[in-house]
């Protein structure tokens, strides 16, 4: 019997500012026997997430920091080729807390079955109706608590939860505008989106002018995805009242320095609330969230975009891409199955 | 008969840093007939508060700042001395937003008569019964929401809202940690107000280090007086899900620059909130909340200082003790009756 490699993709260093392949590099290690209740999963999906570059660091972070000779972290749907559980067969596909892996092995109490008969492609799962949708789901509705008529604006709002927020809010009867870097996502806002105005913040010039002029009644719902100048920025345009969902900043992982906010001041002269949360904080929900997110979906009211790359020695590169704005939607790893 | 003066201290041109006589001089104007429904008052109090240096600046504020050429703004109290309006008699006092002026006039409606009978000192209703024990009471209570068991952080905690916020915490049965300029201040915390610890800020070295060994267990309500450094210092040290309430920062207020929150960043780690308020964002929940403390008060659990200083023509030097910490309690200025 010819011994199976799994090649896995790991943190041998804590990468300052972009992670590269000295900090990530990979190795194939034998497979070992299977543990009494176990389970091993051939990955087909790998979830690439901006949060994965924080638990590269070892600054308290919501979960543990990666740590240093581990594969990285990350959300995996696999199809299983080997159980010591009873719950699993060979064959079945579930999802879990994996890695940058080809195989993932984990007690059966960690996986979450899928099933495949609804017909859902899988890898819809690691987004619109995995963490991304729920992030955007539970981020605009219990900390934007948007009301019809207001406007909410979204900022990487052509990514995978940025789209979805804005989705969720249209049909809330909110006034959406969306910041994002190219004029093709722009124009897939709000020409095949239903947002109401995009603004490239490539090209818009000063942020603060931009979001003013788009927004002339005032922005009172922020959904932050990216921190720094353009929450700067957000913070000079919110209304009294406004709330500022605070889900993830990109543009702050790789920043070995945090950008100082001018506009913090707005925080106490129009009452403004900020809150930062991660998906997790509202995992007692996680049904009501996927039941109403399906249900939208199966309506056909939230669109999404995944971007699939195959290959699994493609994925520091492809996880680059998050950071330079190059991806459309949700992306994720696909890996052969044979 | 002979013409009255109205001495007023007003705003003739806004301060850059630290406001001085030449932004705020005097001038004595001629008193005008009443006219229909108005009252005037002379007045016998004048509440010194931080937020007037907000109000000296012509930034967005949560009121409109005070125009140029007119009497600084403040809360006052005084005794009618002439009134067009049947439901004011000479010799009834009332609390109204007036000046730093001898004498207010407005129309009736603009004035809360005060009850003398009721032998609460006049003053305490520019402070503990006003608006400094109304933004302790419901910043803690409303933003703060501190639960049993929980640990609370103060800024400027012998202040005038910040020594009610941590009394209302003891009784929420909190663990309360003040934070407070000199050693006298501290020791008036723990020993006379039940403060369960205090930090001399400007002895105890890193901030941060000096809160993380008072709170072994972390911070989970930061009522934040100050903004700044300190701030900076609590958002290291908060619990997941802690909870921030700004109401107004004192150490930025002269300052032309904000300084850097470097932690800002433990908002998404630790999903916190964060929100700023001014005490009118309750106005319709006042009576509910000067209840409250009344109660508190009659019942001696809630202990307050009052500095009380004479003479309007001090105002100016006496208001700036509330920049370098040299008042302890709330600042009033006291004016004679004849």
């Amino acid at each position: 019997m010819t011994e199976i490699l799994n090649r896995q993709y790991y943190l041998a260093s804590r990468p300052k500012g972009e992670p590269n392949s000295e900090n990530i590099p990979s190795r194939d290690v034998p497979l070992a026997a299977l543990n009494a209740g176990e389970v091993r999963m051939r990955n087909l999906f790998i979830s690439l997430d901006p949060a994965i570059r924080g638990w590269m660091s070892d600054e308290p972070n919501y979960i543990e920091p990666i740590a240093l000779g581990d594969a990285v972290r990350a959300s995996v749907i696999g199809r299983v080729v080997e159980s010591n559980s009873e719950n699993f067969a060979v064959g079945d596909v579930a999802m879990t807390m994996g890695g940058w892996e080809a195989y993932t092995t984990l007690p059966a109490e960690a996986l979450n079955k899928l099933d495949e008969s609804m017909g859902i492609p899988l890898s819809n799962f690691l987004g619109v109706l995995g963490p991304t949708g729920l992030t955007a789901y539970f981020g605009l509705m219990e900390i934007g608590q948007p009301k019809a008529g207001e406007t909410v604006l979204v900022s990487a709002a052509a990514g995978a939860v940025g789209s979805v927020v804005g989705q969720i809010a249209k049909m809330q009867g909110c006034r959406v505008v969306g910041m994002a870097g190219t004029d093709e996502k722009c124009a897939w806002l709000t020409e095949d989106l239903g947002f109401d105005a995009a603004i490239n913040y490539k090209t818009c010039g000063d942020f603060s002018k931009a979001i003013g002029e788009v927004c002339r009644d005032g922005v009172d719902v922020y959904f932050d995805n990216v921190g720094g100048e353009i929450l700067d920025a957000a913070l000079s345009c919110m209304n009294k009242f406004g709330r500022v969902a605070v889900c993830g900043w990109i543009s702050s992982y790789n920043a070995e320095e945090l950008p100082h906010l001018k506009n913090l001041w707005q925080l106490v002269a129009e009452s403004i609330t900020i809150r930062g949360f991660v998906v997790l904080d509202f995992l007692d929900r996680f049904p009501e969230g996927v039941g109403q997110l399906v249900e939208w979906l199966v309506a056909g009211k939230l669109q999404f975009k995944e971007e699939i790359v195959d290959g699994l020695d493609n994925v520091l590169p492809v996880f680059m891409k998050l950071f330079d704005g190059s991806n459309q939607g949700k992306l994720v790893l696909r890996l052969p199955e044979d």
